[in-house]
């Protein structure tokens, strides 16, 4: 069985490279002016009040990132992936998006490699901390949100980025069709089961936006209904911001050449042919009602308590980074501490040396 | 805060080592002597029938271990560690189980880390088969049950077993003191809903043994009640295996004064301040009684369709070295297979070349 179609691959791997260097040639270059964009309206952000006042029950403003909206680099680019990938307060029209990476972060798959080997470290790092602040009660944590159309990526983010990540501090959730229970209840009644606790880093594969993407594609409830989702996702993101927990919104942005050739690459290898859906076909022809529900998504969800990012993710090792990168970025801002002792440690240390 | 400590962390690792040394010396000559103990009762399961009959609605009956009951090497020692660690059906007395090292495996830190190299691409390759065929509709899946006294590594197996593993494959749950919602119900209500789906691989840190453990230490429930716990538990992990669950069920076997000086080592280091609970001292003092209710788990759940393993884990990385090369046998007899395609591959290409 495993052999059968073992010709065709490297043709496909061939493709793919060609793909990739066109990419770059014509991609980058957009994506340069693109962020350009992105940067002078990033600007307009840090002018308009940017978080609720802090006071009795609501949590400090988050802290700024490293660099986030200096000039750090000489010239107009990006001074972190959160400036660069953090959909601005006046959204620029969907089509503007660029599919293959901006100007930040590494260019090639080995530069991304390294990149990872200190990102992965640092990411362990900074959950420990994470982790061990929420079992001494302090409630804040991460909630990753995944979104894109199939072969974007969902899943392989879920397992590059995390690799890292002590698994008893991750909470992974995927939403798939719902069941006839799910169906009875408000469409966020399965979301808030799956919301992490404190000091846990949540990952939802799809998410409460399927509500207003699928739904809305296929038509499945009126527009009457889908309609007045926006601003419930908006309320229920403000209610878990308030309750610790820093939603991170991560767009997977490809193309329809990059979904077509990875499904095909599906079809060339037996050993994936477990990941080929022929209902994923039957989607494509709807790519462009995804892609409106998506802009109409960015464009009324984007909150300054949860904003959206659109990641790159044409090429998997740009996407992988990108996103393990906010994620870093994401918790330098929660700057998790280690607790102190909430005992007395030479009593402890005498107590135990007696046992 | 962080440095406070720092001078004596050297001495703790001095001890650590003195330690280590000396156990090797004693410890390893009796696990040797142990493991031929083992080895003859071991011989008594094979004779004895193994599994239930295959028939309708029933698996067929687990392929042996590779080399499993086999004498490869040219000594007496155990040829597989699912040979090494399990519980015999004859139960030797419990004084007799080692907290170092067997006669298999690394002998070494280095060593361990050599062969955890292999283990883990292994276990990555033999999950995603698993979690492959669990899509397409086989209901085999695996649950790792971990127990053992406070220290005992069983958050240690998880991170360094299962860090080579897909988190989407994974499914975690840590059963802590139960709600009053739990305490409500049977005490396998919490247990039956955290039993992995198909495809996945669940681990348990703690699990329905804590209610014929920490339960009875404490008096929590009357004997007549926790006394039936042990039938009712075997009872429901033969339903699990009807259901196609392998219950892999590990015993994180240490020596009190391991666990001791990992506990002093906690009130050494400040950003280990908050693993550090002083009501693990005051278990302690329960070590005996502890000790009497796992000799009383290992001789009354060891059945044939879920049997237990004694992890000796005195030293960290043999086990995880051990759980994990444990983990790798398991799926190996399950020897799980990418699934055939469902659907016409050539009508796909030539659909998805159209769109």
């Amino acid at each position: 069985m495993g052999s059968s179609k073992a010709g065709e691959r490297p043709s496909g791997k061939a493709a793919k490279k060609s793909r990739k260097e066109s990419a770059k040639k014509s991609g980058r270059k957009s994506a340069k002016k693109d962020s350009a964009k992105k940067d002078s309206a990033n600007k307009a952000v840090a002018v308009a009040p940017p978080f609720p006042a802090t006071g009795p029950g609501r949590l400090p403003a988050p802290k700024p990132a490293p660099g986030h909206l200096q000039e750090r680099r000489t010239g107009a680019g990006p001074s972190s992936a959160t400036e660069a990938f953090r959909v601005p307060r006046l959204v620029p029209p969907f089509s503007s998006w660029s599919t293959v990476g901006a100007d930040i972060g590494p260019e090639s798959e080995k530069q991304a490699e390294k990149a990872m080997e200190d990102i992965s470290e640092r990411l362990a790092q900074l959950q420990e901390r994470l982790y061990a602040q929420g079992q001494a009660g302090d409630r804040r944590r991460v909630l990753v949100i995944l979104q894109g159309m199939d072969t974007s990526g969902k899943d392989g983010v879920t397992r590059h980025v995390l690799d890292a990540v002590n698994p008893l501090g991750l909470h992974l959730a995927s939403f798939k069709k719902p069941t006839a229970e799910e169906l009875a209840h408000d469409f966020l009644w399965r979301i808030e089961k799956q919301v992490p606790e404190p000091g846990v880093i949540g990952v939802f594969n799809r998410s409460q936006y399927e509500d207003v993407l699928v739904v809305r594609v296929h038509e499945l409830v009126p527009p009457a209904v889908w309609g007045k989702r926006f601003a419930q996702i908006n309320a229920f993101e403000r209610r878990l911001y308030r309750q610790g927990v820093t939603v991170l919104k991560c767009f997977l942005h490809i193309s329809p050449e990059t979904q077509k050739e990875r499904l095909l690459a599906r079809l060339d290898d037996p050993e994936k042919y477990w990941k080929y859906n022929p209902g994923d076909v039957d989607e494509r022809a709807y790519w462009d009602a995804y892609q409106a529900a998506y802009a109409d998504v960015l464009r009324r969800c984007n909150t300054l308590v949860a904003p959206w990012h659109v990641i790159p993710s044409d090429e998997k090792w740009y996407r992988n980074w990108a996103v393990a990168q906010l994620l870093v970025e994401t918790l330098e801002r929660i700057d998790p501490q280690f607790p102190p002792a909430d005992f007395d440690v030479e009593a402890e240390r005498a107590r135990l040396e007696q046992l």
